[in-house]
Formats: structure tokens, sequence, C-alpha cells
């Protein structure tokens, strides 16, 4: 359990022909794909797309080696894809219908092949990629954020559903980070991302997200948008809910507000929705912390930490008999019992997919002294399965498709549990985003409808599944 | 910096005879040191004793690789050492004119050979082996926690000051920790460490300290004390209160207090020695956390996260470039920005002991809005070296003892620092030790009078050191 | 030098179903690339192909990773290539110009997606993989031998000029193995390969050549040809020469002859072209020595060891100054100088291609005692570069294109050298196929007239290269 | 079988100084425990000595991971030890009883405190190394090579009865090695090794062999001999006999001669002792090659090779079914069938030790279509332990003390089968010896009486066998 298959891969160009891309990609964790001698043989270059999957502990996105690189008539073209396509099935026999055999079943390749196949390319002498990329865009709807690179040029493409996140960070002068003022406007280039949070550890600074639906052209100097293609008349947006929930580093920045306020705001809505008379307020370490301090703050509880990190956990292989097996959690976790013998403690959580980590837990909080453990669960149960690129363990996994999820409290052995209700978590997302709305604000504004992706909460697809 | 060398060993008996102990010890990381080959082959065994080191940022312990065990004419015997001898090098030179080789440069070999080579041995047919470590204590004042392996025994020693910590856990029958009640009295045996935090991740519970000077005898069901050797008169005990500030895990008992309530009652303490008019309490994640939770709670400001840890760091090699090279700090930690822009942000770290990276830290807060930056050291500034078996960097390399320490505030680039006093950090430390004293408590008791060893703060040692 | 980058791969099939091929496939040596955990996912399998790439000393071959595998319309196909397309430019660019974009350099890839494309496509239920397999050897005529493997069944086929190997081996039953009589004729099963040699390792026999132009249809119990595509008239048949000299394991058989048996002949042949008066003949081992023997046998010399191999070189990374990194040579091979002090030395080497490896051999043997020292090389000097699969070094390179060659001996270091003829050799090679030709041998019979590819020794090559 | 577990060591000196001995040891091969930065670590330096030790197939010597480092009180000596101390058990409890922990069970160890005991110590200033090498070598007889570094001095010392091999070689000028003549006298340091074949490929000569009993004291620019201890009166020397048949490469010298010409000669003897009837003669590649050279040449019978061998045999994991684990032999060698089809072929092997390796061979000789197949071994059967650091299989193991011995042709499936006698082999190897003792050569000249240990054969030891 943990960090299981994974892989990465970076192309770079020399920004003059696409004959020079440098491919390099593996399996496993980046740190083991890549060391200074593949990361030298990466270099000089002008632009470059990459691609990391991890498999985050209990629910994972889909695997594919990225980023994909083909050879067609006007030179190589790389695509780097984040999402899944909802209509693949019949992409696929499309094209193998016109005899291309496929290779892998990832859809980067899929959309790799559909950007190199569209006709008619006889005498195509300057493909014309832009046409290319809305041709792609009108036969699949979602989900993917593309990063689409040829020769000196680099596209960035979010689906008109929005469902995956993309984003735009600028990179920081040199002379500006040694602290000699902001007033130098000169770029030093773009980045582009899934995620905000990684822009600050490479010297970028967050600039803007891709809009759904936006195709942007991003060379060394210019960022610029070369057309916002338009869902189906009436759709909302579908940003993927689950990432502000789970999958998102706390500092990522989503649609203009950071994920950890959102998930202060969920624990605050939680202690609307599901007080409890306690004595303390307290989290499983880490992830659910800011919901828990919002949750303590809204109460009016004191934040108390219950249980400390074992850094030198191992891979647990240390198992030679039964003694030991019992003791999971024991090793991933010390406990702080003086902070809470004889006390009524509250655990926020930030989800329970299976059910089997917070039971455990309980236990051990029980026996180092705790009167009363209660578990508030600052998302909604994860019901249904998604189609759009997260890997969510099968329906019967899922602890709210059980029988056991009728009584449990008494299953994971608490003295009560209560999850974050759809439009709990709904408003929490959304608040500050109409807020913002409302007053007008100049910043960069989302065409449409705004909306979330609740499909796996509530089995609403953003779209119609096609198989 | 980081996870530099180290070293791990067990040693096993069958408990009938020495002639059978299975060794297993090497270089590197304890998970790379056993696998479940090398673990397979210390079984069956009925006891052992084990050793492991590693480094600790910033701070670590010397290095050597233990138990270290020799064959005597009495059977073999397996020493563990905790500490440094404050006279080593007089008692290597005695063994060495006696004509014994010392095959390494540690203090275990050392021990190890001075208990095999007390004198006389010609027609001492079953070694007294009690005498023999009641002679070495008499040798050698301090600094050593010793588990002495011999065929069916352990002992396990502390020296007479105290310094370094050892405690005894009871392994808990496997019936008891499925929750089927405790009054099962049977103890399934017995299991010494420095921390109390190991206890619980194999199954055990915390059962009482080795006092000062205390030799006690462990057999499979039996923890038996056979004396207990004085330090010289009037001396108080020397436990080291670095321990307490920096090196033991938040969990672990020390004196019957858990280490996680000293450090939150050094916030505290901190929080009525230099308060300052913020707007909310922060900390670097995540040892110096208590102490964040306790200023903060002492001053009745709010406790918020300002940064997050990145969990995907990995081994920063990817540098290729004069950019990437300045974004050390920026590379472990995202920036949760939102919640501290245009605020007064008051930081509590556990020590400052070179000043490299607090430095960046604030320029990061700074860039990313903190209006201002003050720090608060939850313990003393670090001044002298250490003897007693703590590698501190040499004098030079300690920010207390540099021309920057005068102007500390403006060199680091916050807006106010403040250390935590001497007296600060000892009263914090022997409050409830001396209240449960008061309280003639019927807990156990440490022989003579209560101290700390606080001389990489002071300089004052607690013995005189030989050369 | 040594053994630098490699591949390997498998794909096994259940003999049911296309979709659930299993690929297992990697760089580097097989023993890394497979596991008894990778081999495992491959089981059960009812059929299977595989590839591996190693360099050999000097001269390798050229690289990529197969097998490569494709979904098409109709299936999974797997595609395992050796040789390389005279023609692969222009039909790169036939299925780039129809959209297929290319992921990779490889000829296979190539092949496998010609397959695929084949038109008309849109109403072919049942592709007719034999027919698309004519269209793509009408469209190449080398060099290539490939195994294509779809659901139940495997094809192999030799390009019609034969120039790479290809050959059928029988799974000897278990009994049998076991002595207990070969009587049984029932089959295990049927192996491809294009070595010989490795029937054996296996527990299989050789069973026939895949003749020039053959497609053979393998299934669990049958072997069967389906049809023998002609070469362009009146061309020979042009099995490369050089599989003789130098690649082939020495046991491998070829043309119904043993490499071993045709290397002593180019010993004997060698000693009639050109004869040394000498008191005995050696070979570095251990490549040459059944040329070796052939022409000790023919001049009527003592065969005579003068060099042993050191087993434990290593990677001669203990080059830490000037002195050390003389001794090249000495490092690989021990002197047994007492067998040839004071003798007239003639050292039998397979082939110079550098000519820097024989020099120092030459002045070893010399500085321990030889009086003279003639080299007698038994193939003749490679001149050209091969487009056929063979990576030969740049022509610059080549020590018969550099003016060193023109006073070879002198260059070397040695009292004489002379290379076998290019007629020498074919003679050598030809020589048993023609008798047992003649003697009307009723053994399978190769289509149209024999020839080999001499074209790196003569820059005759089979047809003509297209760009 | 197969490269087992293996230890090399490095301890180098500055020659100033024996507290900056620097020191590298490891398990497992030469080429692990040694890279370009361990090494880096070990200079500059102006001597060294280094062990390893490896496990050759079948037989392998006793493991000690050496060389082995103390400090003493005149300073750090370092010892490398070839062989096994007969009476290493009264050593140990001698050293024992004065107190002295021994924390391995190596002779190494062993002889570095035995160096460092040696009384009275107390106020001796100025260690007399010699004397106390003299009194170590009269405490134990055999069997010992032994290296002593102690400052800027290396001992090189051989047991009196010269059982283990040691030599010193000459480090050649880089002049002399770039061809520029020998004249030149300057000497450039000296090494000591057991094999005299390593001295070649660090650009040595052979200069002589260290004598039995003898005291070599070698600095950089000198050899010089302190003294030799005499055996016991009457007793003959015993070098052993095992290192000609089977440990040495064939290209050491002991004793003034060549092990390969030695081996050559075994062969010729076998030839006079057991003829056969038979077409050619061949061997296992390819420690019995010199042998097979030399039966050959004696018989008038022709060499042929029968075998080759596979060089891609990695660790044999692949075998999932019953088929593959049939195929041991097969997958090591490959046959050579047309060399020997219809013929009776005579296999000569350098030792049967247990009998199951020539088995599989022969039978696949026959299927391949040997006529006949006589085994002809060019040594004595082994039947004893040896005590001196050879590491012989069990009595039980060993095939001449088994009931198949009784009829081993039939047991392993050979038409014939003898073995060399022991009176052969003995002259084989003394032949040359006694004949340049008889010109009253001017060459070194071992003391006393020459004989040679074939305990393992004879079960007669050189000495008297303490336990």
């Amino acid at each position: 359990k943990g960090d299981g298959a994974e892989s990465a891969g970076i192309v770079t160009s020399d920004g003059e022909s696409s004959q020079t891309f440098k491919v390099h990609k593996g399996m496993g964790l980046i740190n083991h794909v890549f060391n200074a001698d593949s990361l030298k043989k990466l270099y000089p270059s002008n632009l470059g797309i990459g691609h990391t999957r991890y498999s985050t502990s209990g629910i994972s996105e889909l695997q594919n080696c990225q980023p994909f690189v083909v050879e067609t008539l006007h030179g190589k073209i790389a695509v780097a894809h984040n999402g899944e396509l909802t209509n693949a099935i019949r992409l696929r026999r499309k094209l193998m219908r016109h005899g291309v055999g496929l290779s892998t079943s990832s859809d980067s390749e899929l959309i790799t092949q559909l950007l190199a196949f569209t006709p008619p390319l006889e005498n195509d002498d300057t493909a014309d990629w832009v046409a290319r990329i809305k041709n792609l865009m009108k036969e699949t709807p979602t989900s993917y954020s593309l990063l689409i690179m040829h020769k000196d040029i680099i596209y960035a493409v979010r689906d008109p559903y929005g469902n995956r996140p993309l984003c735009i960070g600028r990179l920081i002068p040199v002379g500006d980070m040694n602290g000699k003022g902001k007033d130098n406007t000169e770029t030093e280039g773009w980045v582009v991302s899934s995620e905000s949070c990684s822009f600050l550890s490479i010297g970028a600074e967050y600039y803007r997200e891709v809009l759904p639906g936006e195709i942007v052209k991003i060379s060394r100097h210019d960022v610029q948008t070369l057309d916002v293609v338009q869902r189906s008349e009436g759709d909302p947006s579908a940003f993927c809910i689950f990432e502000y929930v789970y999958f998102a580093r706390p500092d990522s920045i989503f649609e203009g507000q950071m994920v950890y306020s959102v998930r202060r705001r969920c624990g605050q809505q939680l202690a609307i929705e599901a007080p409890v008379e306690a004595d303390l307020v307290s989290t499983v370490p880490e992830s659910a912390t800011p919901a828990a301090l919002g949750y303590a703050q809204k109460c009016g509880l004191p934040y108390v930490e219950v249980l400390c990190k074992n850094r030198y956990v191992g891979r647990t292989f240390i198992q030679p008999n039964m003694r030991l097996r019992q003791l999971g959690v024991a090793k991933k976790f010390g406990v702080l019992s003086d902070n809470f013998k004889g006390k009524r403690v509250v655990i926020i959580d930030d989800s329970i997919v299976r059910g089997n980590t917070i039971s455990p837990i309980i236990k051990l909080l029980r026996e180092s002294g705790a009167k009363e453990v209660h578990i508030r669960v600052a998302s909604p149960p994860i019901r249904f399965p998604c189609y759009m690129g997260i890997n969510i363990p099968t329906k019967e996994e899922l602890i709210a498709n059980r029988p056991e999820f009728y009584d449990l409290a008494n299953y994971i052995g608490a003295d009560s549990v209560v999850y974050l209700s759809v439009e709990g978590l709904v408003s929490s997302v959304q608040e500050s985003i109409k807020e913002r709305q409302k007053n007008n604000s100049t910043a960069q504004k989302s065409p449409g409808k705004i909306g979330h992706c609740t499909a796996c909460l509530t089995g609403n697809y953003p779209v119609e599944l096609e198989w």
C-alpha cells in the first residue's frame, strides 16, 4: 500500500527543429527515472514538456507513461495528457478502422495519433496544428488538460468542461529573486502545470489558469489565447471537486482560491452541520489539518495534536510473527496520550474511502485513554466510479456502498461519525468564487455557468458516458 | 545535511549458550541493513540486543557500528552502547598497555574489552559479570547507557549521572492487544530502549526508566535491580536536556513526563519571556509545533499554518543552472500565503544552530506577503561542544559564537528574534518533576539531587573532562 | 567496448485472444530485465515471442526495444524483427503521408504499422494476415527475419535474400531427455530463433531453417510452409557471411553446417594462402580457437596456448594513475611465457577491425620472450558499412581504410600479417553447401542460386540501397 | 555452487604514521567493495596491504574479512593472512586467559592480537616487531603467509613449512613498459602476492618467492631478509600441492615453475599411467586444457574441442517448469557435435570432487553422438579434510569416500574412468624442481628437504594436528 507503480517523462526541444526532440521516460519515482546524467542529455533546450504520475494513498489516478512523441510528415509532436477521454473507445476504433495500430491503451497515444491523422494530409505542406487541436476538441468533450509541443511552440489546452486543472506560471528573473525589486517587467519564460504549487519550487510565480476550452499558445516571451472552444449549450463547467478535497496540495490555487482555504471552509461548514459536545478537536496527520483547524475555530474548541508521525516506518517488512502483524497503525504513528487522556476527542478526517484506516486509529486512541472519539469527515461519501481520470476503488470496495455503512460508527468503533453534505462541500468550494464574480472582479473569468463535477459523490456525470 | 552515514546491528541469543549468538550488522539505513532473509537468520531466539544510528538533520550523534561482540574465556558477550566516555583516552591506553589491540575507535569495543579484561581471570571459572560491570562503572563516570548480553541474561546499565536515556517496556500479550481486557497479568517479555516511543510500534507498553547508576538484570520473566552505583557525592544527576529540546520524538517519556508536554511548556515559557504584538503564531513544520501551540495559547493569538511540506522533494539533484540553486527552501515547503498575507507573523523554531535554515524561510514569508516576521526560539543558543555523545557542529559553525549573533535579527532578516533563557528551559523541564516529588509520589524516584546536563548551552560539564 | 546498451522483451499469448497478450520489455541485460516475478506474469501461455539485443565487443548490431505490439481492428499483433530495412525511409514517409505517427525510429514499429495499415480495411472483418505479410515482403526486399504473433498463431518470416538467420527447433518431450529413448514421436512444441545454439539450453533440438522468402505458420502441433516469396530474378541468396566469421556462436548451424566447422576451414584455407615458418600456432582466447586449430593442423605445427584469460577483470575502473592505464591488455590476459619463450609464434585472430587490440598483445608476447610474432587473420579486412542490421564502425575507424593499413605489420608490431582472401572465405563457407547440393541431398534446399552477402568486405550490396 | 560469499579489503599507509592508516573493507566481489570513490580515499599512500577471498567453484578457501587492523601502544598494525593455524584453538584460549576478548573467529584477528600482546610491554617504548613475529612463528608452525604493515614497513612472512604461497614482484618503471629498454635498474617499488600471475596486470614483474620460514622486510626501495625460521628437524617443506592442481591460475609461478607446465606434465603422466584406445582427446573448458593438450601429445591423438562455453548463462533463474530444471549443463555449454559424432572421446578433467558435474556432460556427449566417452582425471581423488586453509567438502560429500566410487565409471556413465596416481602427481610437480637443484642452480634455494602437502589425498598432514 502506498507508493506503487509510477512513471515520469520529459521531452525537450531546442526550439528549432522537432527532429532534435530529446526524450527521457521511465517507470518509477521521478528521482529514479531522472538523475544528473539523464537531465544533462535533455539540455540545452528552449522549451520542453513533462509528465509524472504518482499514486496517492488509497485513490490514485490512472497510469500511463508520457509524454507521447510521434514523428509526422510535418515533424515530431509531443503530447502530455492529464485526464481520461469519455469516448476513448469510439475514437480508438475510428483510428484503427483507418489502419493505425495503437501500441498502448493510453489516451495520450490516442490523442497524439488523432492529431497526426487529421485528413486531408497529402498536399498539406505546413500542418495547421491549431485546426487539428480544434478538430480534436470537437471529437471529444472531456476530460483532458493537454500540453502539445511542436518545434518552437507549446500549446496548452483544457477541455471545454475544465475537468482537469491547468495553469500558467511566469519564471521570475533571477535578479528579482535576489530581492532587487520586482519592477523589472522582463519575463524569463513561462511554465505550465496542473498544480500551481509546483511553481514556487522552480522559481516561478502563479500567472493565471488556462480557462475551460481555451487553447493557449506559449512561446518564450509570449502567452496568447488562440481560441476558446465552447461546451454544449447550457452545460456548466465541471472542474473535479475532488482536487479540492483530496488530491491537490494545500498551497495550490484553482479558480482563484487556495485549496487550503477551501479545506478550512469545509471544516467550518462541517462544524455547522455536525457539531459535537467534546473537549478538543484533532486530526490524523496531516492532510486534514486545515479542516480540523476550521472546525475547531468554528466550534470554539481547542485544536490539539493527538498523534505524531513515525518518520522511520520503513517498508514494514519486519513481520516475523503474529504479534507484529497486528501493529500496523502503531508503526506509523506515535500517540501523544498526555494530550487527550480522559478527554472527549473529535477527529477530523478528509475522507473515508474504504474505512480500514480510521478504525485502528480510533482503537489506539481509546486504548491510550480517550473518553470519547467522534469522527467528522470533511467531504461527502464516495459512491460512484470516476470515468474522467481518477482511479477510484471499485464500487464494492467503497465503504459507502457496503452494508456496514448503515451502522458506520459502530463498525469503525466511533462514538459518532458524520460526513459533510454534498451541498456543504459545493458551497464551501463555490462561496468565494461567486463572491468574486459578484464583485465584478477584473480577474480572468471562466466562460459560461460555473459548476463542479461531483460525479463520484452523486453519480451526475458532466457529459453522457459512451462505451 | 540529511540522512548521512548510518549503521545498524542486532545480536540474538537462543538463551542457552553464548556460542550460538547470531549477529547481523551493517552500514546504511536499517531497511537496507535488514531484510526478511537477514532477520530470519536471527531466529529463533529468546533474547537479543540491537543498535541503530541515524543522523538527525543538522546535529547528529557519534557513529559506531554496534553491538560489539567478543568471545571471552567465559563465553561471548555482546554490548550496545549509547553515549561517549569522558575518559576514553586514558582507558584505551590502559588496555593497550596490557597488550590488547583495539580494532576500532569506538567506545563500545573499549567497554567490551574492559569487561573482558578485568583480572584476575586465571582461575575464575564462572565470570562474575556484575562485578565486572561495577568495576567498569567505577572506572568511568559518564556517559553511557549499556545493554550487555551474556547467554540468557541482558544487563541494562545507565551511568550514575543518567546522561543518556534508557527505559524498559513490557510486551503486551497478544490477547490484550485484541481488546480482551488487561486483567491478564502475564508478561510476554521485556524490551529496553533509549526512547519509550518505540515500544508502541512493537506491541509493548512503557514500564519504567532505568535509574541513573542502576544495573538491571533482565531475563524472560523478570526485571530485577542488582545494584545502584552512586555518583560523586553532592553531584546532581545530569540527563541531557537536549533530548527534550531536539532529539527525542515528542511521544517519548523521560523522567515521568512526555517530551511533547515539555516542549509545549517551553513555548508557554517563551511567551512569558518574549511576547510580541502580532496577528498569528506559526512554525516551520513540524518539530516546533508543540512549542508554537503553547506560545499561541499563552499569548491568546491564533495558531495558523504558513508553510506546508513538499512531500516529493527528492535529493534536489535537479540543479542544472543558477536559477534552481537559489530555490533550496522553496523546494521543501509550499507557502500558504492566503493564511498570512498582510499579517504580523510569529514563527516558533525549536533551535537555531547555524542560522542558515531560518533565513530563507523568513525571506520567503516576506515575499509572500507577511507584514512582519518575528522569530522566537524555544531553546537557548548552543555555544559549547558536547563530549558525551552528541555530535554538535564546531564552535566556529555555531551561530551563537559568531559576530553575526550580536545583530542576529538583521542577519537573518527578522523583525525580532529572541531565544528562551537557560533558566526558562530548565524550569520548563523540571517543573512537573519537582511537583511529582513534592507530592511524595510513589512512582520510581531517581536517587540523589535532580539536575540536567546543560553543557552545550552553558559550558558546565557534569564531570571534569579528561584528555 | 564491452557490454553496452542492451534491451530485451517477451510477449506471450494464451492462444485464445490477442487482447490478453502479456508484455514485458526493458533496457539492460536480459537478467536485469527479467526476474522470477516478471516471468511469472507472462504465464500461463501457449505461445510467445521474444527479442534480445546485446552488443558484442567492437561490432554490435543495431538496437531497438522489441517485440512491438499494436492493437488493430482485428486484435493485437506482436512483431519481433532482426535486420534492417534497406528502404525504411521511403516506407516511413508513406505511412506518415497516410496520417500515421511513428513513435520510434525502429524498423519493428514500421513493420508492425505497415502490417496494420494495409487497405482496404473498412469491411475486412477477418484480417488476412498472410496477405498482409506477403504485401509487406513485396514492399521491402531485405533485410528481415520476423516473428509475427496473432492470437494463436506465430508466423516466422525470412526475407527473400535470407540475409538474417532464422531457424526452427523442436521441443524434446521430457521423457526423451531422460534417455528413455527417442522413438516417441510426440512433439512438445516448437521454438524459433536466430541461432540454433540456443535450442539445446531450453531442451529443444534443431529442426530446420526457415528458407529465404519463406512464410512459416507455427501453431502448437504444426509447422507449415504457407508460401515462399521469390527475390528479383537471377539474384543469388545473400546470407550475412559475417555471422560465420564473427557473430554466431560456434555451435550454431546455418545452411546445414556448424559455424565451428566453417571457422576451422577458414583456418585451413588461411594456412594454404599464407603459410609461415614458425614453431607454434596459437590464438587470442577464445573466439579464434577453431581457426587456429585448423591452421595448426594444416601446417603441421603444434597448437599451443600462449595467453590465459583473467577471470576477475572487472570494469577496470582501478586506474588512479598513469602506470595502470598502460596495462589494459595485461589486465585481461595472463601470459604463459614458458610455452613460447624463444619461439616463433603464429597468432590466429578472427578479425582485425580497428587494430587497437592486437597491437598490445603482440608487444606483450615479445616482452615475454617470443622470438617472432606473425599474425594471420581468418577473415578479410572490413572496409564498408553495413545497411542490413550490423553496426560496423565508421569508415574512418576501420583499420583497412586508414593509411596505416599499407604498413600494417609495422603498425601493429608484428613480423608479418596476412588476411584471408574474400575468395578463400567464400569457398570455406560454400564448400560443404555445394557438396551437399551435388550429392542431391534430400535435405531442405534453399530456392534459387546460393550466394552470401559480403558487402562489408567488398562493397557489393545484395540489393540497391535506397535513401 | 557459483560465486558465493566473498570479501575484500585494503589498508594503506602514508609511510609516516600508523595513525593515518586508511582502511576499506567489505563483503562481496572486489568490484562491489571498491569503486572509484573508495579507492580515492585510500590515496595518497606509500604502501599498503590488501586481501581478497573468492570461492572457486566447488572447493573454496575459508572466509574472513581482512586485513585486520588494531591500535597498539606502539601504533597501528595491519595484518593480512592466507592460511589456517593448526593450533588456533589453543592460541585463542591463551589470549582469552589473559583477558583479551576476540571479536571474530578469524585467524587474522588472532595473529594480530598475538603480535600486539607479546609481553613485557610496560616499558617497551619502541616495540620490536621482528621479535614479536619470531615469537609468533615459534608458537605456531603452519599454515600462514602473512603481510604485516606498521608505519613505513611491510613484513612478508611465510610459515616454516611454506604451506601457502607468497611471492614478491618488482614494479617496472613506466619508461621500461613503454619499450624504452630495460637497462634502467631503478626500481619503482615492490609488491607481494599469493599468486605471481597478478603482477603482470599491475605492471610488475616476478622477482622471487618468499622462502618457507623467511621474514622479509619491504620498504620502498629495499627487500631484505631479516631471518629464516627453521621447521622441526627433518621435516620436509609442505607447499600445498592442490595449488598446482586446482586453485592457482595457470600463469602463476611456484617453486620456480609455471603452473601450466606442471598441469601439462600431469596430463603427460596420465597418458603413461592410463592410456586408452580412442579417436580424440578433449576437455571440459577450460581449466583442464593444459592437461588435455599434454595427454593428447603424449598419446599422439588429436586435441579437439567438443564443448563451447555459453557466455550468457545468467543466474539460471528461468526455471518455471520441470523441463528447464533438467537442463543445467546444457545451459552452460554448447555442443560442437560435428567434431566428435561417431568418435571415441577421451575427456580430461582436472579433478572430480563430488561427481555431479561430469555425469550430465558425459550424457550430453553421448546424446550428441559420441561413440565412447572415457574420463581421465589429472589428479588423484580427494579423500581427506584440509586443516590448513582450503575449504574442502565434507568427507561424506567427497565421491572418493562414497560407495559409488567402487563402480565409478558406471555411476557417472563413462566407458572408463582413471585418476592420476599420487606418485604420478608428486613426480610431475617435483621433476623440474629436482632437476634444477641437481644443476646446482644459482637461483634461490628453499632451505631443507623439499616436500609437498598431500594431506587431502593421503591423510598425511605435515604437522600433528591440535584441537
